[in-house]
């Protein structure tokens, strides 16, 4: 899908594709997430959290994927569910619950790769 | 107002108050941004950028004073400001600003008192 | 305001005012909260509940006022602030504060009119 | 799910599962909607338009069950439906309409086990 | 499903439906889409970015579809996806991109019906 | 504030300021708006329907005096505010109503400069 919208013309098989304000802010959404002051360690849970409060499973799946691969422990990743779920209540329920199944499959994706990415 | 909804009768003045479920809620709530695997000023940095993409003005007050109370730095906000700003957009942005005058008067606060929250 | 917005020409000063779709949606709320299968009563509960978690202080402001209209008790506006707060969570608590001193302002309207709205 | 979240480490294969601050919110949840002053009935409906101002399907599922176990009338149902669509606009159509589907899966199963939740 | 809901008694086999109120909303929301100071295609754009930043796809598919049905051209659409994505940030980011799979979908079942939207 | 956020450090009095990420955003915000395929002034209704459903009055607040700066007639506003009232329900109501006092100081504001946008 990203060729469709960001690709050149060929990619996106004639048909027209993002403008310039899109593709800057998807440029800009990378950046926000590079190790700065804060680790990316820490920004993705930040993303993560965020995503949970505005309940975007899809927003959720990339950010846990994020945070296994730049070494978040389980331990670490169930005190950020605490805090997506205390403040954004048990409308989140469902939300955190694909969160672990997420969570589940990145880890045995791992573990099938035998990669250790902490 | 907290004696009001959390505190005995006297101090309600006679008048009913939260149930048994809001004030578990409210201690649920202090226990969730105390040190655990993580330590609090990351919980209070989440708790943060929570409540900037749902938008809660006086959620960004508490946190920001509380991440000033743990030690965290402008700079380490200024990089969760980012997060919150790119994934809730610009309509973040007077939340952002009122961040910002919070940040600025939870400053002064502790340079008045000559205390060094870091 | 409603004369500005709802008002005939002379009322609106000669400004343009609301089209008939907007006015109409205006009579639709009314009629939302009117006694059928369901008693006013509780309509209102669940007006208030909807307008805690999407936090609206006005629309909270409406609906506490209603409720205290229309008879409710405290007690039962706190059991509807706990749906309100586990399904909406922290963010709520504000919101909740707010939900609590116009209620104490309603009581008050009143008792110093002398009238049981009970 | 539940048993992998809330369960013993034997439920959980040896994964991390939830802190206390999760386990004690699900077991509040639980609790918000017992019989009080208010009945679990009104609880119920009020858990529903909550769910379906805030356009969470899977909440939506679970109030519409409780609300058929509870004895909660079709009619009564529809009024709720009311107060969520005029509440919360034409977004919250596709929920309604998702709703209406899970009373319907509801009610044939109660029909199924020849069972009357009222 | 709308018989089901908006349908005679026999279009809805015998079970309740929707109310006076639901009804008399369905009807507003299908005029505030029609042509008038503003065209068809500006309202239609209106609902489309609406329903992007309050992130329902089902609503999106819908404006999408009558956006090609009233001509609109993709430029156009790419550069409304700008202010919902600006506005709403990278939470739209996965409507956006069902917002561009609903489009090319819109597309081909012109191109295939041979008709001309424009 | 912008040149407390914006600004150079002497605009900033030593303290940190935003990131280049947040920057970036701020500029790419003021671009989304100008003329393209789309004119200013259907990129500002869009801006304010968004901002209206999402229920935030300093944005409001901007873009309707966006759009009595490029020339949007109060007919066309009026047909905006329906597209966010039914998109978004009566919670949005509060929000339409501080929009009309808006576009009320907007126009006030233009009459007395003896300037015409249109």
């Amino acid at each position: 899908m990203n060729a469709r919208i960001l690709g050149d013309e060929a990619e996106r098989e004639g048909k027209a594709g993002a403008t310039l304000v899109t593709k800057r802010f998807f440029s800009l959404d990378g950046k926000t997430y590079e190790d700065g002051t804060l680790p990316a360690k820490t920004k993705e849970l930040l993303g993560l959290v965020a995503s949970m409060v505005l309940r975007c499973d899809d927003c959720i799946a990339y950010h846990v994927d994020q945070c296994v691969k730049v070494g978040v422990s389980d331990e670490e990743l169930w005190e950020s569910f605490d805090v997506a779920l205390i403040v954004g209540g048990s409308i989140v329920i469902p939300h955190l619950r694909r969160g672990v199944e997420f969570l589940d499959q990145a880890r045995a994706a791992v573990a099938a790769s035998g990669s250790n990415p902490g």
